[in-house]
């Protein structure tokens, strides 16, 4: 590993919670206008809207609640799941994609995340390809809407089924080659913090201007199921001081997004829950 | 991913079983005696002896009973572990891995598997420093006892406390590092399979002499334990036929072992699972 200025110097405490925002998964048993409120009460200044938590609503008018109440929209969690065995599903995948954007579009959220997709048993290298592909086909529809796309690596532990990109390097890549402002990349420390390239890949897409997003939480020792046992920040082994130090050296400086699965932390008063978030991100982030 | 010769012609199926190997893990219900009995009479040719079945037994007698049944002791699984957060620990880790190769000797198997350690909330830096220092302190006694050490690269889903080496890529810089004819790769496809530079890897590994073992199972989806629910070949979206085709590419023609962890797997009749392992060799590897 090189040992640069920032690998020297994990980074201070931040000094107040205004780069602080929830996913609305991580308090997933509150509806989001509860998830709205409570954020705004603790402080919190950014939300990241997954989509099921819009269902039955009017779009326009939940994103106007949201901004009222002091929000910043983030973005919408989530569009992906490009590859697909036949080119049926395929388009279907992107129709998904473009009613996301649309989404987006009346929520007021400047990006969305991908989460990529997989078809356990294809190739990998052709779901790599299905997944530029896809996105490559998405952009006319992103630019006029105003909404980007930030591609994000998912840990290898989902290569089979949820996502062909598994590393900051890979997501790079396919930004390089896509070449468009649209597109770029969400880089969540749970996918990312075990990557022995990890510190030369954050620098490089600061260097594509790519770096959209951060998504922070942690990994616990031992983890009981490979989706829902995430980590509040704090509880497990993950870097995060020395990795924030990384994402601001190469020019991040928005959101830190606490994004956190966990069926044990769910089962907990999520006000309770609300305020440890508020201390973890103080205290780890 | 580049298009090379082997990547478009995966391998055809192994045409008898003289390449088989099933480690003693694999049918864990089994004692030793049994299951070198058992795979003898399947025409299973190859073992790999895990530590825990030689527990209160003679080892050097036991080696012997296992060539008496016509079986090549393959490996010895394992030693490793070697990062620790102090110093005391880090020398208790050595002893038992030079226990390890006293063993090897004894039971007659060339070759000891390094499941490599990690310390959650160490930096995965200087618990890969640890690694390389714990190596390099073993190899006097390697070449004492003429025993060779494979370094086994985890999936990065262990990177917490099982293995801070989680590609190949690593493994292959540590190869590099200590320059020694005694230190060499396990390539696992449960790890590696995902790997974009996986077949590069597995040609640059060739080329470095290293590649000392090669292990099969598959992935299944949905994986529903982080440890112990691997596939028989066939279950999973694992390419054996292509990663086969990479590693003889390399020139390897050893062994191909079969290591499956599976509940599941264990708790069915180990006869009738035994047959089913034969066959999924033949169909799949």
């Amino acid at each position: 590993m090189r040992t640069t200025q920032a690998a020297m110097n994990p980074s201070s405490p931040l000094p107040d919670l205004s780069r602080l925002c929830i996913h609305t998964i991580t308090t997933k048993p509150w509806a989001i206008e509860t998830a709205a409120a409570e954020f705004a009460a603790a402080g919190v200044k950014g939300i990241t809207v997954w989509r099921d938590t819009l269902a039955g609503r009017d779009i326009a008018q939940t994103g106007r609640m949201l901004r009222d109440q002091g929000l910043s929209i983030v973005s919408l969690c989530r569009g992906g799941f490009f590859p697909a065995a036949t080119a049926a599903g395929r388009t279907k995948a992107l129709e998904d994609n473009r009613l996301a954007i649309f989404e987006a579009q009346l929520l007021g959220a400047p990006l969305i995340v991908l989460v990529c997709g997989a078809v356990p048993g294809q190739p990998l290298s052709e779901s790599r390809k299905q997944i530029v592909d896809g996105i490559a086909a998405l952009l006319p529809e992103c630019q006029a809407a105003g909404v980007k796309l930030a591609i994000e690596p998912l840990h290898p532990m989902y290569a089979d089924s949820r996502s062909a990109v598994n590393t900051l390097a890979q997501a790079n890549d396919m930004v390089e080659q896509l070449k468009s402002p649209w597109v770029g990349v969400a880089a969540d420390v749970y996918h990312l913090w075990w990557d022995p390239a990890l510190e030369q890949e954050i620098a490089r897409c600061g260097r594509l201007k790519a770096l959209f997003a951060y998504h922070v939480c942690d990994w616990r020792t031992p983890t009981t199921d490979l989706l829902l046992d995430r980590g509040l920040m704090g509880e497990g082994c993950i870097p995060l001081r020395q990795i924030r130090a990384w994402v601001e050296a190469a020019g991040f400086n928005g959101f830190n997004e606490v994004e956190v699965f966990s069926t044990r932390l769910w089962a907990t008063d999520q006000n309770e829950f609300l305020k440890k978030i508020v201390q973890a991100y103080k205290d780890h982030v």
